[in-house]
């Protein structure tokens, strides 16, 4: 198991600005300011650490789960970030209804890149733990892909993704 | 894959505060102070987020990897915690030589739990990806918890750690 996770984690190799810099030739340290789960997505919601804690609270709360993998010196990345953190239409839609997770690294579930690793991309996850590949972007070689313009167009796929799947659950 | 993870899931059924409670009767929401990756055990430390993380910083930087699995809600990880934050030659040696993470879920890597699922309890993992079980705390019946009183065996099996299973890597 452990050794099978390496081709998984081999994919993203651009390093996460969150693990900070290795600083050898500074004696002195400056004082680091605390790492958050929120990365600058929305400090004021309430964040899943890991997929696994994520799903569990999807379906304990039954609420979708929203999976946002991006990479912190990925423009694309940080500007989807910036209208994502800014729209407080959706930052009240997830706050309220979703369960939410963002991601600097590949999990080892595949359903999570139907059409591939990149970033940034969301996915949607139904608390029946099934991710909805139906529910995509604009551009069809990137499926998951969002830009800082479709914010509307994300937030009527997160009303997509409130009506579940199951609804008898 | 995702119905599979269940049953890890629901093993830790206790809740993390990190996940902040519902606070559905009170209409004006307090501002949430943003959860941090140290969760307390260290904020001045670098936190991977997940395990697949952590393994790809512990194999590329080739620093041994300490997990440590705990509980908001758990006193005896509560003490542990406030122990280890204390301790000024584990938080260096850590901050110099490892790579760190802590989880309130478990992860699928069955590997981490070599004794069973429990709080608090420290793994060590080998930079080639093994899984240190030969390093273990005081207790016959819980390999992997440490208490309060067992910083400096903690510091010794952490020096243990550093000495590689395969320093050819």
């Amino acid at each position: 198991m452990i050794k099978g996770l390496l081709s998984v984690l081999l994919v993203l190799v651009a390093l996460s600005s969150a693990m900070g810099k290795p600083e050898k030739t500074t004696p002195k340290k400056e004082k680091r300011i605390p790492q958050t789960l929120s990365r600058g997505w929305g400090d004021q919601l309430i964040w899943a650490q890991t997929y696994e804690e994520a799903l569990f609270w999807s379906r304990s709360k039954n609420k979708p789960l929203m999976v946002i993998f991006h990479l912190e010196d990925c423009p694309h990345s940080q500007s989807l970030k910036k209208a994502f953190a800014e729209d407080k239409d959706i930052q009240k839609l997830v706050d309220e209804e979703f369960v939410v997770l963002n991601l600097v690294y590949e999990t080892t579930d595949k359903h999570l890149s139907p059409d591939g690793q990149y970033v940034p991309r969301i996915l949607f996850v139904d608390p029946s733990m099934t991710v909805r590949a139906d529910i995509t972007g604009r551009y069809s070689n990137r499926m998951y892909a969002y830009e800082p313009a479709d914010m509307k167009l994300l937030l009527s796929n997160m009303q997509r993704a409130l009506k579940f799947l199951k609804t008898e659950l």
